[in-house]
Parts: C-alpha cells; structure tokens; sequence
C-alpha cells in the first residue's frame, strides 16, 4: 500500500500578485497536497493579516520597512520578519520542499540564489532574475544538486512541459508566442500618443501592472527570450518570437525531425501556477474552464514588427551580448516602466531610454553577483537620470 | 567514448504502399542508421526487384500466388516468398530489430501477432490490426516483454509524442483531429452523387486508395479512435474527434490540469514513419518543410458533422460493443469501400452496407484469434451478398 505523500511545505515570495494569488487559491483547493509555511510580500500588510489567519504560516514578511513599522503590532509576536537579510535567512532556516517567486523585478534575485544554495526547488516566476542572473542561478543549480528550477511563466511552463521525456539534443527551435499585447494593431503614429490607462488593458492575461506595459512593448517577449535561452539552453538564433493573438498556444518547441510539440489552454496562469507547485504530478483544476476546440474560432500567427517593437530587438541584443547587458537593459527597463506609468515618458520613450543606457555601459571583467546588483544599480541612476534630463525631448 | 550504435535492421512490410515508400526513403538517407533486411508486398514483383538492387534485403515476398508465380524466375534463388505462412517465418526466423507493418488491410494481423510474440518491436501503421484484433495484440505485448508497438499514424504517432514522459493517470481526453476529408463542406444532397474518382482526392495527405476512401467517409477516423482505444487505454467517451481541416495539429492530449499538449507539423507522412524507425531518438529530416508560423494562415476546428458522415458514430458504438464488432465493422468496410471504387455501391450506400452487416451479427463468445478471423470472414461474405443483393436499391 501507498502511503499518501505529505503535503509539499511551500513560501510564497510575492503572495499577493497574481501569480501569489493563483498559488493561494490553488494551496486553498489542495490542503493535502501543500502546505503554505510562508508568505512574503512588499508593502501589503492587511493581506499578510488575511493569509495568517487562515493559512498560519510559520513566518510572514513585509520587504518594505515602513509598512512592517506601520504594521507589526497587528501581528502575533516573532511572526513579522521585514528586509531582504531576513528573508534570506528565513529562506534558508525555514523546513520548506518549495519556494515560489512569484515578486516583481529585480529584488527576487537574492531570495531565488539563497533558496537554490539551500538545495530547495524553486517555481519561478519573476522573470527578472533569471534575465539580470542567469548565470548566477545556472551556477547555483550546478553546484547544488538537490536544487531545480521549475519555470512559472505560461510561455516557459509550456516548453518546459513540451521537453518532458525529449532528448533535449533533439531541439532545433524554442517558438515563444506573444499575444502581441495591446498595441498589436495600434499604428507607429498612433503609438505616439499612448497612455498609461490604454497600455494597462490587456487582451487576455489577466497580470500586474509591469508586466501589462512590458507586454505592450513587447519587452515581456524579450525578457523572455532571454529566460529560455538560460533555462533551455539553446542559442539565440534558435529562439523565435511568433505573435499568436488568441494566447491558445503557450508556446512551441521544434525539434531536428520538423515534429513540433505545443501546449495550449485557456489563459489562465492557475495552469502554469499549478504545474510548477505539483511537478512531476499534474492536480485537477475543475476551476479552470478547458478548451472547446469547436467553439474555438481560429488560431492565427504573425511575425512580430520589430519597427514598432524595438524592445524586442534591445533584448535579443543585449541576450547575444551576455555579462552584464541583460541586467542592464532590465533594471533600465523597471525605471522606463514606472518613468512611463508615473507620466513623466511617453510609450515611445521606454526603448529610446532603454537604448541610452545601454550605449552608455561600460561592461567590466567581473560578472559576480556584486557585480550584477553594481550594474543594476548603475543602470537605474542612469536611466533616473536620462529620464529626467530628457522628460522635456522624450514627453514632447 | 561512445561506439556508435550498430544501424537498425528493419522489415517493412506493405514496402510498396505510401508508407513503406516514405520508409525506404529514410532508410535511403540513414545508411548508419537503418538496414533493410526484409520486404514484402501484395503484388508488386517489379518494385520487390529494384528494392533487391538497391538494399539487398535478407528476403523479399509477395502476397499474391499468382504475382509470384510470374515473377519468382526473375529473383535469386531462395530470395523471394510467398503466401501468409511462409511471412510469418521470415519474421519469426529473420534477426531484426524492428517491424514495420504497412500493408493495408486486415492481413496485417497475423504478421504483427508473430512479430510480437518473437519479442520484436512492431512500428505499426496497420491500422485495421488493431482495430479487429486489439484485444489480441495487447495480449502479445503484454505476453511477450521484450516487444513493444509504436504508432506510425500521424494521429497516434502525435498523441505517443506528447504522451512521452507524463505520467497517463493524468491524461483526462484524447482530441483527435481529422481534416474532414474531402466532403466536409459537401451538402448531404450533393453526397448521394459521390464519384470514385472524387473521393480519391484529398485536400492533404498523399495516401493510398483505401484510407483515402476512408478519409472522406470519416470511417479512417472512426478506425483511428477504436486504434486510440487500445493503444492508450482511455474510455471511448474521453476520446474526441475534432475536425481540424489545415491538418498542421495532429493530434492532442488534454490532462487532468486543463493542459494541453498537441503535436504539429506540415501533413508529411515521413515524420511519423521516421519517429517510429528511430524511437526514441529523433533523426533529422532535412527533406521535410518546416512550419512558418508567420505565413501558415489560420488553423480552424470544428465538430464533425455526424448526420453526413454516419460512419464515425458507427465506429464508436462498434467500440464501445467490443469484442467481436470492430472486426466485423473493419471488413466490411474493407468491402464497402473496395465496392464502392468498382462502382458497385454509392458513396453513402457505404454506411448503410456497414449498419446492415453490424445488424445481423451474433457475436458468440469466444474472442480468440480464430474467432476474430471467423468474424471477419463472415462479416465479408455478408458485405458481399448485401453488397450484390442491395445494388439495386443502394446505387439507385
């Protein structure tokens, strides 16, 4: 007889986006089959009041220090932890099978190699890390053989999912499909005179609000055509971009004999959410509408015009350039969206600013993680201050 | 270091048919890779001789008595065989590694029996095997450990790719996909003036007459889900047929999770052939096109229209009825379909011979090989007598 598994002890880091909130719902639905032991967020306290109640998690963590200060009396004793050094230290002390980063940008870096370097599994979401760190986190995977990496991105869910028992020798193309975001069929004219609002409204995913402008610049693709190739392996050339509006298919794999695997589904990111907290099982998702093929209309496909979405041609670049470029172009990048969202750039200036601060960097020899988080720190004052030098041209 | 692996020594059967065509062409270009040693066909003594010149099988063999006759002074003494029993010989006695089973028709089973029971691996495009004699070609795999089935439809093919390395307790639906033939869009009216010469068109596959025929009846497909059936031990009821006319998705798979899996490609039976020699490697094919998403149109699904093509619905109920009825529903197609190319029958006169054959069974209760060729027997005689009895009212 088959004794049932425990339940799989997970932290959520980013608890209460949307990806937090899909692995919320999906610990609600399975209690025997995970168990949430900790919850991190950034400034939102009365939702880390929501899940103590009714998960009791072992810790709870505000990365924002004065929201912890705000906050803390509202919480049982030694159960509130705030900063990036004590959450690196609960990651590491914590008894956990699974950690899942599901924050926005850069500062998932640190967490993602602690819990690695701890041997742990980590369901990764922000997108952010694997571009600034790639090489970190592939060297923390090489040195740490109980650790993996489980890709929570729709896209990267479904190539990895697609390379399930394939000899990844047998691989001769990554097709990433992008929806080709809100501003798909917006002319170049047009596009000069977006706004925030208008770039918020996605077509079909549901995200936070970086990730809904990095998908309208198409920067979203870019950022993760730099993910597949640390996570796949596979040189950039063999990584292509194709614009699929419908977001039925996930993405695609090629492989040397012209078969192609795909995953599809309903946009839901329950599905990818799901699969990285359960792998190698797959759970029921009854919640989750499935696909009705007859009633589906019909699946297009178009190449992405790299005119209006040069930050789809920044990232390749800087991807083929490797070092430091990519942390670069994504810290720059995190400045331009909020530039852009706080008003002070327009749509159009998000590339132009990315495109300044990279043919400003000056890459040294070192690519360790200090000299990541120096370049990311670099790329922001640069980009600061571009931005304001050139708000008076760019917002003109 | 790693010697290279010796190639594979292959047996095609049916060597003459499209599917033994496309084998011979990887062979062809995979000298290291594969080694014909056997080849059989029906009739075709002049395209055994130049397989005798250009592969130098182990044995050739004919089929037909009468094409043998004719033929055997032209071939090396001891070279050429014929007839059912001296086939099932050469496979028991040949060293081989692998089968291919690509005759058409119900004389596939004998040889796939022998083939499994001498422990081999059977690459089977042979659909009517499976669908008369599933029962017992389970039993031999699982009789015989060292033998192994795998598909070569490029609709079983694509659901074994996507089924390789998950775990089947999570599979919950099986979509086969069917381009809808060549009268999919053809009014009911209009059917009843079906010509040979018509159905033998089809809008993207090159295959031979009779699985052409069954193509545009929906009779393949209906074949193909009492196939899927048995290879993939799923219900009948979470096997789905979607009629998917651009036939770029071969085929899919939905799992418990709301994922889907699909396999894709253009319509070019060398892939599926190629993974079943090589399985499971993959070897390059650089003769077939690839698929450019950017310029491939839309794909479009819908439900097969089961009022025009009964034949679907009548191959389900022969595989939910089991045991005996899907042999039965197989040869009597075998004759509908061969009295329909004569002229003998009308195109929906096909359905109608099929129900009337199904109607007058009386399954007994044995499920052995005898009875199954006992069952297909009487089933042809009654096709033909109804066949010859009905011309009158069917062609009318």
């Amino acid at each position: 007889m088959n004794l049932p598994e425990p339940p799989r002890k997970v932290i959520v880091l980013g608890v209460t986006g949307s990806v937090g909130t899909c692995a919320l719902n999906i610990i609600r639905s399975n209690p025997r089959k995970f168990e949430l032991v900790g919850a991190a967020a950034n400034t939102s306290s009365s939702k880390l009041l929501e899940i103590q109640r009714e998960f009791s998690p072992g810790f709870l963590h505000l990365m924002d220090s004065a929201a912890f200060e705000n906050s803390r009396g509202e919480f049982p004793d030694d159960l509130l932890y705030q900063g990036m050094n004590s959450l690196v230290e609960l990651i590491q002390s914590t008894d956990c099978d699974l950690i899942l980063a599901a924050m926005v940008g850069n500062i998932g870096l640190l967490p993602v190699l602690a819990a690695l370097e701890t041997g742990l599994t980590v369901a990764l979401a922000n997108k952010e890390t694997l571009v600034a760190g790639g090489h970190l986190v592939k060297e923390a995977l090489e040195k740490n053989p109980g650790s993996c990496l489980i890709p929570v991105d729709s896209e990267h869910s479904a190539i990895f999912q697609c390379l399930q028992g394939q000899n990844p020798k047998h691989l001769s193309r990554i097709l990433l499909t992008a929806s080709g975001g809100t501003f798909r069929t917006t002319s170049f004219e047009d596009m000069k005179s977006i706004t925030p609002q208008q770039a918020l409204q996605h077509p079909n995913w549901d995200m936070g609000a970086k990730i809904t402008i990095d998908s309208s610049t198409l920067m979203n693709k870019g950022l993760e055509v730099i993910e597949a190739y640390h996570l796949f392996e596979i040189p950039f050339d063999q990584i292509e971009v194709v614009v699929h509006p419908q977001s039925i298919i996930h993405s695609m794999v090629e492989f040397h004999d012209r078969s192609f695997l795909a995953h599809l589904g309903v946009p839901d990111m329950t599905i990818p959410t799901a699969y990285a907290l359960s792998y190698p099982a797959r759970i029921n998702l009854p919640q989750v509408s499935t696909l009705d093929f007859a009633s589906l209309g019909s699946l297009t496909f178009e190449p992405p015009d790299l005119k209006r979405f040069p930050c789809l041609t920044l990232a390749y670049e800087s991807g083929k350039r490797g070092g430091l470029y990519p942390a670069v172009l994504n810290a720059a990048n995190e400045v331009a969206v909020a530039s852009f969202l706080s008003n002070q750039i327009k749509f159009l200036g998000i590339p132009r600013l990315l495109e300044s601060v990279l043919d400003r960097f000056n890459p040294g020899e070192f690519h360790n993680l200090e000299a990541v988080l120096d370049a990311d720190d670099w790329a922001r004052k640069r980009a600061l201050e571009l931005c304001d030098a050139q708000t008076g041209s760019v917002s003109s």
